[in-house]
């Protein structure tokens, strides 16, 4: 048995999310499970650091496997890269040591959102931008807001799975909003998010930056532990999975 | 009557180039005169800088229009934002002098051509880039033959256009050649370029990369002035007009 890493980047933009799926092969994760058990004659299971949702991009997923037989990990990335679609690439591949895991090893992941105020400025990056057209965001606000929502917290409300039985606590590392006159983006670091987290909390930062909520409820909104009482899960185009660290 | 310019960028994918044409409105020029001319509610013509070619895509265009009655620029500018497709974006309207000119005031044109060598790295910019997969290119036989294609030349070898009647004269700042593991990026400055002309260069560029012709042939292809000396016309997806420079 070798134990195989692999970077990937991706564009959501046609899949229904990184997961397989039982009703449809138009998965990240399928893709590349298709290609690289055809490459290696045997099935093969992939895993993910982090299963990002239909639509959402990454730019440095981490994906592992497992082969019975050792292979070459070059011949295995220009194989891949030759079957693969033109909407996902893979980056690199590399031997790992026999108990790396891509999920429960990750250190830190790096998910970008960016919210575009100026859809002129977004001509040939148009798919991976929401465009955003309602009234002026107040910055400052959403930066006051996000200094709450950091550190360690059940994250409860802002989680998308109604069914979720595990922890909702989370650890939030950082969350930093810059500011041009074309767009808003937003990074957040943290060990690991809940379903839709990332976009449920850009959707409540939204309502923040347009004055619906004030950056003070924040430490209420986390204790209400109510996925109803947040804001709106913000569209999946302008969310990507940037990268994934490893200690 | 008051003089207007203004800078354009778009996605040339889905169109059939800039210029207006007698049997489709699938052009950019189309497209701008018409969501200007019911902008202002008087039949507009604008005039482009560089009259780029179907699919190729654009940065820095520039384009000059005249109206009857004065506007203000700023309207003008959300108007036509708010009314034009996604792929294709106004970044500036400004009045500009009675004899300003966008194409014949041109003192400096900026054409960027990008050669994929690796997919992978290329997923967000495919649309951007002419994936190349054929042996590898001597990058540095190119540079030695864009030296000699720099300055002022009879560039017939390199015009597109059989029918040409003016002069095929043209001068070359300089071509700029770099490249990385993923791609080779060549950048044409020059004042004007003849129909095609980036393109035949670029795919002439490429047979000296493949050895299939000597950098030290340049100067004999440019005085054959005939057009089946050159290598091929490069795909129009790797070409993007950069920018305009007005003295």
């Amino acid at each position: 048995m070798q134990n195989y890493k692999m970077v990937v980047q991706y564009d959501g933009t046609r899949y229904n999310g990184w997961q397989k799926q039982a009703d449809t092969d138009n998965t990240i994760q399928a893709k590349l499970e298709g290609v690289l058990s055809r490459c290696v004659g045997e099935d093969v299971d992939i895993h993910g650091a982090g299963r990002t949702d239909a639509g959402v991009h990454a730019r440095g997923q981490v994906a592992q496997f497992r082969l019975d037989e050792a292979r070459d990990p070059e011949e295995i990335l220009a194989y891949m890269n030759e079957y693969l679609p033109e909407d996902i690439g893979v980056l690199s591949v590399t031997e790992a040591a026999p108990r790396f895991h891509s999920r429960y090893n990750a250190s830190l992941k790096h998910y970008r959102y960016v919210i575009g105020t100026d859809k002129a400025y977004h001509v040939f990056d148009r798919k991976y931008v929401y465009e955003y057209h309602d009234v002026p965001l107040d910055v400052a606000a959403m930066k006051m807001a996000a200094l709450y929502l950091r550190g360690e917290h059940d994250f409860k409300s802002f989680c998308g799975n109604p069914r979720m039985k595990k922890s909702t606590v989370r650890s939030i590392m950082s969350i930093h909003i810059s500011e041009t006159p074309h767009d808003i983006t937003l990074d957040f670091f943290g060990e690991g998010f809940l379903q839709y987290m990332v976009r449920i909390l850009v959707g409540t930062l939204i309502e923040v930056g347009q004055g619906k909520r004030s950056p003070e409820s924040m430490p209420q909104l986390l204790e209400a532990r109510d996925r109803n009482e947040a804001g709106p899960t913000a569209p999946p185009q302008g969310l990507t999975l940037i990268e994934v660290r490893y200690n």
